[in-house]
């Protein structure tokens, strides 16, 4: 018998866009399911745009029921109105997962980074790569090419299967 | 017939503290409804804790059905990573109302000061002995005395029943 696969959520949170990339994790093998990007309009206020994130999210998780759930330690600037922003937008990336009952993991964007390409001062681009390396069916999936932050948010999934092991381990 | 009555839900969004207080806006008379604090627990993670603070405003927000709700702009200091941790308590707070449908007005720390005490530099005290002032009925409810965060709660709701009162007359 094969080893019990899990279902890995990541989210690279935004306000404007909201990454997510769902993989399955068996063993040591990683396998695309889905990934998209959540869209919030910057007209509206504050309060819708964070209920679509929020709905967005929600549909995702009952789309593909994942069983755990990652998201990325926003680098925060000098700027701490930004940070306030892009903190609004985490706060929906962290609740909608809980909220199914899904653990919900936090990696630095280094570690990422380091994880998916072997270097932490990665650019966006080889991120994105390195992740259609990984997981080759995505690309079949989205022929117009991944956008950055599904690539980000599947790079977030792939990193949490690393760094999970032995939670996994424990389960199967 | 006397004019309707709207109901305004008042958010002080924290992570350790989210106050809450509701009031009731008619012409031009307030009435106290309710007010409390919901604590989420910093030795939990953090998707836990938002989950906590989600729920819990969820409640207050099945019980009492306010029409309007009101969060006040976070201050942001120097420092970038106490904005984001704000700004995840404050996702919270703007989109638990928007997900129950009711329209979220943000007013700045100072306009709520000025509204309430008549300076944009009053202390929490002062705050607090206002609101008591203006809600009498609060304090019957509270023998205690009323937490801070539930006096600056109830403050937002009295700053939006104030300046939103054209959207009222419109409506009434």
């Amino acid at each position: 018998m094969g080893a019990t696969a899990i279902r890995i959520l990541g989210i690279d949170p935004g306000l404007r866009n909201m990454g997510w990339g769902i993989i399955d994790y068996a063993g040591s093998r990683l396998s695309y399911v889905a990934s998209g990007s959540i869209h919030s309009n910057s007209r509206d206020e504050l309060g819708v745009r964070l209920r679509r994130l929020h709905e967005g999210l929600a549909r995702v998780i009952d789309l593909h029921a994942p069983q755990e759930a990652a998201v990325e330690e926003t680098f925060v600037n000098r700027d701490p109105q930004s940070a306030l922003k892009l903190g609004q937008a985490r706060g929906i990336a962290l609740v909608v997962p809980a909220l199914a009952g899904l653990p919900v993991a936090e990696y630095a964007a280094n570690l990422i980074k380091k994880t998916v390409t072997g270097t932490g001062h990665a650019e966006k681009a080889q991120i994105a790569l390195m992740v259609r390396m990984l997981l080759p069916k995505c690309a079949a999936f989205d022929p117009q090419g991944l956008a950055a932050d599904a690539a980000d948010a599947l790079a977030i999934a792939i990193t949490h299967a690393h760094h999970c092991k032995t939670a996994v381990v424990r389960r199967a």
